[in-house]
């Protein structure tokens, strides 16, 4: 059953119902558009990650700024953006069993569609049913390059990427090089080492491919804390950054060259939230807890009023210290989550707002697409 | 948009698709009696908390086996209850606003509904919209028995409940007395300490009502951790756990009088992943992460193959050992969630399980109600 939005367009800010996902799509589009300008510069595609927001709506607008397509990280994912208007995607994660195979390999008729691997035997399933479907699909093939998740080792990967050239029904288009972990090293020197690492990895594997024959084809990978790294390689062809359109709180801890909080994204998520109670503490509780935002990459920061501070977190309940305001039942806590991909995926709807006012009611069409 | 359900009557386990939600319903069932007999045999009502489960055909299961009704600790969740055929439901939580009153007050026309109040202007709104509706609304006072959340002060109790108990439109019919702070104290003599004075804020208010003409009126509260030590204290009426029926892994934690972990209600609830990579690491890479688990309340322990750990989360992907098992992709990974309610509510299904073989299909009927 879905649940009605929590506001309508013209209505004022002040009158959204609680807690509720609400953008702010001027920093949103200023966000978009910087990530775009940043990738022309330096003569690379983008492909923007959808697994951070979920919205066709967003992946649209990314797409109409330049974008060349969008990730997805589930076939589920996939077939709602696919029915969401948006026709070009690259599964960034490996398709595994026959069922969620054959959902692939049907999507492949309607969209332009790529999928990664790093398992021989997986590689042959989906080409034999890219055969039967008669729909031609992208093979990239994932190699490990330091996150110590999926993904081949480097002196691996040849082998792979040649049996998936060989394979019929099927199209090798490249590599697949990202390194999750680097994503979150505060430090600018190190995380640009980490990301050198794994530009040797790939190294590693380009240099088996011209040899095999199979040189010129596309790097694809980098997030939204080392995506400078990968663009200023020479490696990587393509950027898959994804949170940088929302900006938790977690990414922005990383810090620049300088040593200083990087600015060059703005916080556009907020959950919106509203006060239940006024405990005899002084402390206040609002609405918002582990069912509307995820704790794993910390505590939300309050962006609004100045000076509160979320101190806790419980299944619907979140204990908020005021910090000198005087809040009271029905007023609203505006909290920038600690990490943006696992809020969104607890929200029916997003709130697009601009100066005060509600203008954009989008769903979240691959809300807990997880399959 | 609703997604399809990742599995069938009839279909065994094994071709579950992944990652998934799985019930046993022998256990679940067991779980479900234990409890009701326990507060037979205390002579206490049994009102189980749905926000464990969100699911309406659990919520009638249990009122099929005794409960009085149940509680909800949202009014969208209510809401959805109500149209999935429960007729007694009690708000374990303050309303407030205008839109959230009226649906409140409306909901009330078609189901038995209480709601807590701890703030006399919340209160004053809630009995206008009562009048307004026609409908009957009972009103539970929220006393601060220890929680640090919600409640008023025991000795500003009394006055409340006197403002309630003269409100047009509303009955007065008690006390909400939870701590919810209680249910995780690991040792048994401490959490039931941690009862005793929240039973002495009871008696405080009871008091208090007693010479105010009020007496008689209902105290409910409670939860898995504590239960026990409300319905033996002689002034708790109704129980609201919740959790028993799934127990999740950390109240699997909690101790018993002799030191050792409690066992009267056994792990029901299964998040059942698939294995999508086998790194060189010698680790396997399954499909759920933190959009198919709560990890708030610790990482989920795994309940098959024996001796495999899960060692980590990220969104899509959890990283397991697989201690010694030959898992291949594809092979199946049962894990025993952390936090149950958070991790339910991250699902649009339930599968119900018997001997191996799936025998129901659920909805998750209030799956992000979260207004």
């Amino acid at each position: 059953m879905s649940l009605p939005p929590p506001a309508r367009v013209g209505d004022p800010l002040e009158s959204v119902d609680t807690p509720a996902l609400v953008i702010d799509l001027e920093v949103l589009d200023r966000n978009i558009a910087a990530m775009q300008d940043i990738a022309d510069a330096r003569g690379v595609a983008l492909r923007p990650h959808a697994k951070s927001h979920k919205s066709a709506d967003i992946a649209r607008r990314q797409m109409a700024c330049g974008a060349v397509g969008i990730c997805c990280q589930k076939i589920s994912e996939a077939e709602l953006m696919a029915t969401g208007g948006v026709d070009d995607i690259l599964v960034t994660n490996q398709i595994v069993g026959a069922r969620k195979i054959g959902r692939l390999s049907r999507l492949a008729r309607h969209v332009r569609l790529g999928v990664c691997v790093d398992d021989t035997d997986n590689l042959a399933e989906i080409a034999a049913a890219a055969r039967h479907s008669g729909a031609e699909l992208d093979i990239y093939v994932e190699v490990e390059v330091g996150m110590g998740r999926c993904g081949v080792a480097p002196e691996k990967a040849g082998a792979l990427c040649r049996a998936a050239a060989a394979e019929e029904g099927v199209r090798f288009a490249g590599l697949q090089a990202y390194n999750g972990r680097a994503q979150h090293i505060r430090d600018h020197r190190e995380r640009g080492a980490a990301i050198a690492r794994a530009g040797e990895a790939v190294r590693v594997v380009l240099a088996d491919l011209e040899q095999a024959g199979l040189g010129g084809v596309r790097v694809t990978g980098a997030g939204t804390g080392s995506f400078e790294f990968e663009a200023g390689s020479g490696l990587w062809h393509e950027l898959q950054a994804g949170s940088y359109i929302f900006m938790d709180a977690d990414y922005a801890r990383n810090l620049g060259p300088e040593g200083t909080p990087e600015t060059t994204f703005g916080h556009s998520l907020f959950v919106l939230a509203g006060v239940l109670s006024t405990a005899p503490s002084g402390r206040v509780v609002v609405d918002a807890g582990l069912k509307a935002l995820a704790v794993d990459s910390g505590l939300p920061l309050v962006a609004g009023p100045e000076g509160a501070a979320y101190l806790g977190a419980s299944d619907e309940h979140g204990v908020v210290d005021p910090g000198g305001a005087a809040l009271r039942p029905g007023d609203h806590v505006r909290l920038i989550p600690g990490h943006c991909d696992p809020t969104v995926n607890l929200h029916d709807w997003i709130v697009g707002a601009r100066d005060g006012f509600v203008t954009d009611i989008w769903p979240v069409t691959a809300r807990g697409a997880v399959f």
